[in-house]
């Protein structure tokens, strides 16, 4: 990782880590970010206080407030500050869906993609164990893109409280047709939320132009701290909090307004989204490179997504490789110094299909032997060359040890970040 | 403020605030903690990755979960990591609600103080109003002391899935009898959880000697930026999520991991209980010199809580001050530099009468009239001789004010710091 986090601090990244290829995990800081919060972390005031330094407070976090919404298209009144994506998904496919329950008991359905993050999946599907929602997974096709088809036919009996759909899929990056689904959705009169913490700076996410009526982004995707983020969500859509309290975020979500958080996430997506054209152009060159270089020095490796670049993530390389030990390779690539995820990280260290893959229609041993490369801001044509020396080695291992082992069990939960 | 914010940045406190008395909504970071948060954002590395930069993060955030468990008394199992204060309260509430009625359909009680914070106040009324529970509010007397005759009537029953009274009131900073309440639930079989926001560094903190349940701490009232916090729990206690997603956080709470947060709450709570029972001579010194020059030069000021100062907040002196107009208190101490707060916060500007002080029996106008001077880290004898200083004035000119309006009526809704 060249030029990588060492810019960042005065103490350089001492890690064993020489090549981050995992961004889509979490990225670098930006320095202007990490100054941004600093300076604010030596202020003093709670926005919520009447008095000057509450005011003075207030005042700092309507400035990011509007500063990050002209960077997304949206109004400064449509942000709801979050504590990240996890928490704004949730907010989103819960809020709505009580929300809406409450106008009609008949809105009990819930759409969401069959690829979506865990934070919709799970929020999803606890509705559906706990608070008696009926919830479809729509379908995607082999290349990880929506069956509009089945949208339409789960709006048809007009009992759908919300649709969500994600904007660009964490693991493979491919882009989900976002505008497409609010169309049809506002067609049947129901609205949609759309998981953008992919998407946001890496292509063009405008939340009006969108039709979107909420929309998902998170700070550590983009160059802000972990624990910053925001629901943007349109003031007619009605959400019901899921974190009460002193009534912030005009009701809709409670707790202390974080002034620094807000700042730092406010100027990592206006520089972000400022970036994104250019850097969508150099993301796109590497990681062109680093598919090609792959493909042509290793035998059975198989590019996930559209063959149309347009329709995939610019700095996203997810590749599936066939009759290879995914630990293996993970390790190899590890011990190489280079930093890369399986698509989905796992708990306890045992890999589990990806939820992804199989919904793609993979057999389950490809959807647990994927690698996922994803590029960001740091990211050099040095830490392409470095995976490309590594893979072929890396790959040959795993295979001798996928021939000495038989593949695991699929675990029954785990993370993706 | 002698000495405060400005101690902690290069770039001083600009603000108009000279006398910062309102600990209790918001503290200053402490300059070792914001060292060690801004340290952290040079590093990478998502905790949940399994690579070299993930691990490595994972090592630095169980480091401080150790280190934070070791300061309050608990297991570094039991500490679940939050966004704050009132995403923990939402947890506690309504996770240990859901995850026992879970067990038995008839445990559909929930038992809160009438005095607490809206985070608690409110979950419990939305469980109340959407999820079939039966609340009651728990009855306080003119002290704002917890009446336990009236605990061991609610939970006679058997119906009760969690009860939740907190550690110290943040409005009248009076100290409710958590350990007793813990005993009496305990004997019925009923698991308790304490809002402990006000009370950790303040006064001592044990978990484990506690008996509770489950614990909420926030990081921002003790030298943490906010956005920082964390739900102790027992690990026999069955905790349903608010936010679903990944499974971080023993599945309990799903969100990226926070390492900078986390270390910089660690941090923060070690520093606030090593100096707890210095700070606490030292403020109770200050807070008492505070309300003996008040009382002695306005008429009508009335001490809210038990007389014995072991009862109450070290650095708390909440007072009511009759027939004047809060409004017009709180800005002429504006004026004056000092910032203090009614007590309750307030939304729009609006003042309402306070449930806390409404529920020690105080009639509307006294429930609407209250200041709250909270000290902190940073106050000095400078600070309180300011109060001293501008208060007979500020008093006399609200009691003008109040004696030529009529006092308005009580907004329906509000959010307390």
């Amino acid at each position: 990782m060249t030029g990588g986090p060492a810019r960042l601090v005065a103490r350089p990244y001492t890690g064993s880590v020489t090549t981050y290829l995992d961004h889509a995990a979490t990225t670098p800081v930006r320095p202007e970010v990490a100054a941004a919060y600093t300076e604010e972390l030596g202020r003093l005031g709670n926005p919520s206080s009447l008095h000057g330094a509450g005011r003075e407070a207030r005042r700092r976090l309507e400035e990011a407030r509007e500063q990050l919404a002209a960077a997304i298209g949206a109004e400064p009144a449509e942000v709801v500050l979050t504590s990240g994506g996890t928490e704004a998904d949730n907010l989103a496919v819960k809020g709505a869906y009580w929300g809406r329950r409450a106008t009609d008991p008949a809105l009990r359905a819930v759409a969401i993609s069959a690829v979506e993050h865990h934070a919709v999946l799970e929020a999803a599907e606890w509705l559906g164990e706990h608070e008696g929602a009926d919830v479809t997974q729509l379908r995607v096709d082999s290349d990880g893109t929506l069956d509009l088809d089945h949208l339409d036919e789960v709006l048809a009996p007009g009992t759908v409280a919300v649709v969500s759909t994600m904007w660009a899929n964490n693991e493979t990056g491919v882009l989900l047709p976002v505008p497409e689904v609010a169309a049809r959705a506002h067609a049947a009169g129901v609205p949609v939320h759309s998981d953008a913490v992919q998407a946001v700076g890496k292509v063009p996410v405008h939340f009006a132009r969108s039709g979107l009526d909420a929309m998902t982004l998170t700070g550590h995707k983009l160059g802000a701290p972990v624990g910053t983020g925001a629901l943007v969500a349109r003031r007619d859509l009605t959400l019901t909090p899921v974190e009460h309290g002193g009534g912030q975020e005009r009701g809709v979500r409670s707790g202390t307004l974080a002034v620094a958080g807000a700042r730092a996430l406010a100027l990592a997506v206006e520089l972000a989204v400022a970036d994104q054209e250019a850097e969508a152009d150099r993301l796109r060159g590497l990681r062109d490179r680093l598919v090609a270089g792959a493909v042509s020095a290793v035998d059975g490796l198989r590019l996930t997504g559209p063959a149309d670049a347009e329709t995939r993530l610019p700095g996203h390389a997810h590749l599936t490789v066939a009759d290879a030990d995914v630990d293996a390779m993970l390790l190899g690539l590890d011990m190489a110094g280079v930093a890369a995820s399986s698509g989905s990280a796992c708990q306890a260290g045992v890999q589990q299909a990806s939820h992804v893959l199989v919904a793609m229609g993979r057999d389950p041993q490809e959807a647990r032997s994927a690698l996922r490369f994803s590029l960001g801001r740091t990211s050099t044509r040095d830490d392409v060359d470095a995976v490309l020396a590594a893979l072929p080695s890396v790959i040959e291992n795993a295979r001798k040890a996928y021939a000495t082992r038989r593949p695991r069990p699929a675990a029954t939960s785990g993370s993706v970040a």
